[in-house]
């Protein structure tokens, strides 16, 4: 940020009083623009043993392997969003189930937060941001070739939990 | 925004090519400017029967009680942001628990997620955001003066763990 959103004046970085980080602060109206974390939220959908994969079509990592997966939005829910996505990029309608997991990738200001879900039909296509979508079981999962360390993570937690009956909410950090 | 926080020049609201919901677009440079929803962290810290609770020395809201919670800083993962705002608004130091709730206030654009936590030792204080700060049991609760309906739902779902040793995640949607 180099220029105030709300007047056009430039920006400085300083901490104001009474805080403890360094903002960005109008040099002409004071406002102070703050800076946080970014949501992501995907889901992996489930159909009988197999789940939805998307090669992307776009930056980064285009070419490679993710599960459903974008920015959260103003005005929804994580399971909102998750849903969207999927039909977004796999055209696939599902019903999010239970919360799995939350990756903190901190170098990238962002929080990942996955959801199981289950595909409520197996008609499932590319959306614009694919290049194709399918239907895969753990042994055809492409791992040296999945997009993000967030997925690859949530990826081997669902098929461990789903051996052991695994229900609950894994936790990694990305520094 | 009315102003591109990148060269300064004036934004216009439209949905850019691809796109699906209307952003904010510098005039001038192009580019796009998305607004997505902010994160708020806070903990419920447990000292054997009681709880902590602090009374907001700021707006929004000054004068009513919550449980120790801010805004999720850059670089730091939703553990880290809950520990220190227990730190910062009642010099607690706590140990974060499990997940507790997750609650999206639609309209304000946040996600407000919650954790259990436990107090290290009995030595709290008010920071500067809090005018009072307390070790309240569940009957000693002010549920008349609680700052933010968040904070109520997950008062009354961690009253309810405790006595039926619920450890789930309570989700939550305001409008």
């Amino acid at each position: 940020m180099k220029f105030c959103p709300a007047c056009g004046q430039s920006v400085t970085r300083s901490i104001p009083p009474g805080d403890h980080l360094p903002r960005h602060v109008c040099s002409s109206c004071g406002v102070i623009h703050y800076e946080n974390p970014k949501v992501i939220v995907g889901c992996i959908p489930e159909w009988q043993d197999k789940i939805v994969l998307c090669k992307r079509a776009i930056e980064p990592r285009l070419g490679y392997w993710t599960f459903p997966a974008g920015f959260m939005e103003n005005g929804e829910t994580l399971q909102q969003a998750a849903a969207r996505e999927s039909l977004e990029e796999a055209l696939a309608r599902v019903r999010i189930d239970s919360l799995m997991a939350i990756v903190h990738v901190l170098h990238a200001h962002q929080v990942h937060v996955m959801f199981r879900g289950t595909l409520l039909d197996p008609e499932i296509g590319a959306g614009p941001e694919s290049l194709e979508v399918g239907l895969y079981a753990e042994h055809e999962i492409p791992w040296q070739d999945i997009a993000f360390r967030s997925v690859e993570f949530t990826l081997r937690r669902y098929f461990e939990d789903r051996r052991n009956g695994g229900t609950g909410v894994h936790f990694y950090d990305i520094e």
